[in-house]
């Protein structure tokens, strides 16, 4: 099942998507708000709302305001190399807020502040279910599905300290969608890309991580309860532009598509901030 | 005006103290709820709802879920040369997420997994109107007011990586309160203490802070909107128990204190988690 939080006239509400037509969810305004339901899955498989075509419609970010954003550094290999580190034994993890959160097809703005935009691709896995201490072995019931994000990062602000989060939770900087696709539905394997005006930068598959999903989930709630609709964003693979030679940062005008094969594409023009 | 978070029967409400006596605040249901009324002050200090002893209460985290709490780092002289460090050019921030809070008498529990864990005493401001790239001159405004906050950190977890999240966001393990001081009855300058069983580790004036409320107000809402509830915890001075030689750490049955004179006081017993 693929679930998208589509914007109306009146706000926003939770849709299923079958093909080419989305069906509204009566009672929930996004996919946060539905996995609150702990049938969420019957109730997202028996919604009967107004229907909408997916073409041209206007998403929000999947989940739009999660409770947590917990975000995964070097958990690629050939990203751990190109920033010339070592394969790590613990995840390593900072948070983003949801604040930073676009849809995946708006517009993404250059901040006046920084001259360091870069792309980061990310395999988001989204939380469907409360839990604490959850053993590996159950971690999966605890999956909703998994979503496409690019940790979008400034980073002249990243490295001015040796705390990354201001560098990473740039208001309205991180696209995040455009489906959750629920676990039955997608397994971590298929091909991961980002590409900036057609050039591809990115390009691994997602089985490729060091820590699986399954393992984050049991590492982070050891640590603090994860409720549903958290996020975590697993990390990015080689081929950031701040690792290029010359380095490479976002520009005005180009377009920036991050795909995963079988959840989706999010698509962002860079525009300069008004 | 002091504004505290009283847990009832019901729940939770907000409560406005006056001397020793709490009274009501009705439609509120914490602190963080109270805020998000644009005239939060007027309504706070017309409050008239039940009332109840201060002495014995019960009371929950200042703002029990705030959207965003942003922590800054090396952020006092002291605490700066005993941890090696240099003073900075630009604060350090770095998150911790709601459930991490706690009241400011409730019990600190151990968890299993952790053999250091840490006090770090901290001014906390509070937000009480939204904003974005808000001026410094401007900053004030923007401040509800302040509480004592107790940064516990697990420094076993927090220096497994380079990034300090996962030392810093353990599961109701940050006490904060017990009050929100408005800003026109506390400004920075009053000592900030903490003891252990009656020991002070820690003792600091808060006007010894490198970067100030205001500036940190000025600087975080460049990165991201500030909202009301979103608590900002200003860092804590020299004397943790993880600089101490030889390092020093948290032991079931000890009492913990932390004051800031004008705020009051964090009164927490350490228990071995269940």
């Amino acid at each position: 099942m693929r679930l998208l939080t589509l914007r109306t006239s009146e706000g926003t509400t939770a849709v299923r998507q079958d093909g080419g037509t989305l069906t509204e969810i009566p009672g929930f305004a996004d996919v946060g708000a539905l996995l609150q339901d702990p049938v969420w899955e019957a109730t997202a498989a028996a919604a009967n709302g107004a229907t909408h075509p997916l073409e041209g419609a206007d998403l929000a970010a999947v989940v739009p305001s999660p409770g947590k954003i917990i975000c995964v550094g070097h958990n690629y290999r050939n990203h751990i190399k190109e920033m010339g580190r070592e394969v790590p034994e613990y995840p390593t993890l900072f948070a983003k807020y949801a604040e930073s959160l676009i849809g995946p097809n708006d517009d993404l703005a250059l901040p006046q502040e920084s001259d360091a935009v870069d792309w980061e691709a990310e395999l988001a896995v989204v939380i469907g279910k409360q839990g604490r201490r959850i053993s590996e072995a159950e971690a999966g019931d605890h999956i909703a599905g998994y979503a496409v994000l690019n940790d979008i990062s400034m980073r002249d602000y990243q490295f001015r300290t040796i705390q990354w989060l201001q560098g990473k939770t740039w208001e309205k900087s991180t696209p995040f969608g455009p489906a959750l696709v629920t676990r039955d539905e997608f397994s971590p394997g298929p091909l991961m890309t980002s590409a900036v005006d057609g050039d591809v930068q990115q390009s691994t598959p997602t089985s490729d991580l060091v820590f699986t999903p399954e393992f984050l989930v049991s590492y982070i709630s050891t640590i603090i309860t994860l409720n549903p609709g958290d996020v975590i964003a697993t990390g990015t693979p080689g081929g950031v532009g701040h690792a290029q030679d010359p380095k490479r940062y976002l520009q005005e005008g180009q377009v920036l598509v991050t795909t995963i094969e079988g959840l989706g594409q999010l698509k962002n023009r860079v525009i300069k901030e008004a």
